[in-house]
């Protein structure tokens, strides 16, 4: 492997040294939210010091093009190291999404086209940067090494790591035993995003628990090739609705940045009550102390749930939107779910041109009516079951059909009434 | 998979259409040292047509520069094809090579250089071209395709072979239940191996039974990508002197196409009696009913079993070189046995000439004394225990002192007295 130092980068140390965190802000920010791995020895130690730039990976697969309340956590940890004076290197998976990562996956994931991928990665981006400052921020593709990787490389690539090793992390593990085919491109996938760690030289990686392979492998590789292994920053994967892992494939149980005010807020109301903690302490900004209270009197039945869940509802749409957004969206639900609002008091309208059509597909009109700012959000909505129309559950063959003021339901409490023009 | 076609190739097909054989000689071509593989239906009817050229592939990775008895096999098959009017394709595994085939391996092979496989390559072209003739073949490169395989390329190539796949073969499974490393580019060279197929877009592969594995994955591969997939031809794998498969890794239990005269004259009498029906079948030219009267002779004890391994030896040399170096063989293999010739009475007399150092190499004596026709081949006679001097036998650390007339003995039975100048 000969290429480790890729064309136009270079290593800048910049004149100001970093920021030395206080030692309080330090320790929170090591451990909020954060996995208990056993890597984290050298992290604290350069972060500490700050005695040089650290180079921070952060690598993302351009899968879907949105992102939600979980990436939020490591985004803010992000946010702060950028602050703090580090530099954040935002991978963009161009090669590795064509393959599918099978982290977490009981089938291997079919190949897709990098014009796909790259129309992802563009609105994924725009929505990283609502939380992470462009500032000490830089974005790289894996174009950039892989564009140009030969088959050479990829020998030498292949012949440091054994089927064995990979073969024994858990997800492959199963679908060996279950009898699941196991594309060689799979077992490439980890070395692929392990290469990306060289290529930048990174000295700290993010990812959530589920890429703790990934990302060791990335260390391992690093030793080998005689660099100083990255250290590995693990954040905690969190629930959506269903109590399940918050993810990209189950839009409706998500909570998603560009969710608006009333949906967020809803969505969080719609958690169960024992996902509390998780939300108040990973998911918000909080000071730790309000969180231990706030979780203390729930705990002592000093505070009904419900009036905890109302506290996190609004601090996460106001952090997300603004205070503001995030009192109207309270008021809105109180509306909504103490007064039982019927869809004959809707009082949203929305006028929709029609030039003579007899209907309109249902994804076509959530966006004429500009009740979903895209068709491909518009699509998920659909998909996740979250649209009705005067009552009737959509689906994505659904057509409406142009004539009186029908009531459309988007989402769990959003109503929109719809004017044919 | 773009690239199918590749640059400069194309497909001729002559004016003339190749020959039909005769019914007869077909009939022994396609059984005689050939493995009974159920995949030879199309080839027979293929030959027997004598509608079209068909393009045949050779594959080979230039791991040492030699050819022994054991490839004369397949060699002369391609001989017949290449006189009835077929195209030789004769693939410098250039590429594979560097990856090591992990076929009938125990571990996994180092990565070695290009200019090492190279090197090796040419002598072992030269020594193919003692029996395939010129006319009719080809020899191609790897590197035409793989000198431009990208990750892309490599990508979409492993998605198509799941793990599993690669790993039921039966070297593989030996090694995982013995824990034995299997880097992955072991599981990527029986890809390579059968990407060759799809890019010379071969009719028919030639393999050893060894080679079944592979050359199956390349008849599958070309069905995926919708070329008619290659027929598939087996040869028997001829033993060596140990009896066990003749291997480059064995050089003293193997007779080499290079071994002058005396020596495959001697080392097919020392061959095991009952590995005499193999050699006459597979490794000889004689016509079959010749073969199965000697046989049937030994068998009813007609024909002594040393005076069989006479004629065996008698033939194997004259195919090799000449009829009149075999009964010079003979000759000198009857005075050194039947006569206990010592080493006093040594004829062989080679001059050296010193220039005034005190002793030399033994590796730099056998090309100088003109014992051995390269150093490489006198190195893999040293490496094999099968030089002595005075007696003792030779390491490669071995320095002959320039003093006296030591006599040498290299193989079993030869002997040369140096004379120092």
């Amino acid at each position: 492997m000969a290429r480790y130092v890729h064309g136009n980068r270079e290593r800048t140390y910049p004149l100001t040294v970093p920021t030395r965190p206080a030692q309080r802000e330090l320790d929170e920010f090591l451990t909020r939210a954060v996995s208990n791995v056993s890597v984290l020895g050298d992290l604290r130690a350069l972060l500490a010091s700050g005695e040089r730039q650290l180079r921070i990976k952060q690598g993302f697969d351009p899968t879907s093009a949105n992102l939600h309340l979980g990436h939020a956590i490591s985004l803010r940890k992000l946010r702060k190291l950028s602050q703090w004076g580090h530099e954040v290197v935002l991978i963009v998976g161009d090669w590795t999404t064509q393959i599918g990562d099978p982290t977490d996956k009981d089938l291997s994931r079919p190949l897709r086209s990098r014009d796909e991928v790259m129309q992802n990665a563009q609105t994924y981006l725009d929505q990283f940067h609502l939380i992470v400052p462009r500032e000490n921020t830089r974005v790289v593709l894996q174009d950039e090494w892989y564009g140009t990787f030969g088959l050479r490389d990829v020998i030498q690539l292949t012949a440091r790591f054994t089927a064995q090793q990979i073969l024994a992390r858990e997800e492959f593990r199963k679908r060996l035993e279950k009898k699941t085919a196991i594309p060689i491109k799979d077992l490439i996938y980890p070395l692929l995003q392990a290469y990306d760690s060289v290529a930048i030289e990174a000295d700290v990686e993010f990812g959530g628990t589920d890429q703790l392979f990934n990302i060791l492998t990335g260390r391992e590789l690093q030793q080998q090739v005689g660099q100083p292994p990255q250290s590995v920053f693990i954040v905690e994967l969190l629930e959506g609705l269903d109590g399940e892992k918050m993810s990209k494939s189950k839009p409706a149980q998500s909570i998603w940045l560009v969710d608006p005010p009333h949906e967020v807020y809803g969505k969080v109301m719609a958690i169960e009550d024992k996902l509390m903690s998780h939300y108040f302490e990973w998911a918000t900004e909080l000071p730790m102390s309000e969180v231990q209270a706030t979780l203390r009197a729930i705990a002592s039945r000093e505070l009904h749930p419900r009036d905890a869940k109302r506290k996190l509802a609004r601090t996460i749409t106001a952090e997300l939107h603004s205070a503001a957004a995030a009192e109207e969206a309270e008021r809105d639900f109180d509306r909504i779910h103490k007064e039982k609002a019927a869809p004959s008091e809707v009082e949203d309208v929305r006028e929709v041109r029609v030039d003579g059509a007899k209907e309109i597909p249902i994804v076509d009109l959530l966006v004429m009516a500009k009740l979903r700012p895209s068709r491909s959000t518009a699509r998920q909505l659909v998909e996740g079951r979250g649209v009705k129309v005067d009552g009737s559950t959509a689906s994505l063959d659904t057509s409406v059909p142009v004539k009186g003021e029908p009531v459309v339901q988007y989402g769990k409490r959003n109503y929109a009434r719809i004017r044919f023009r």
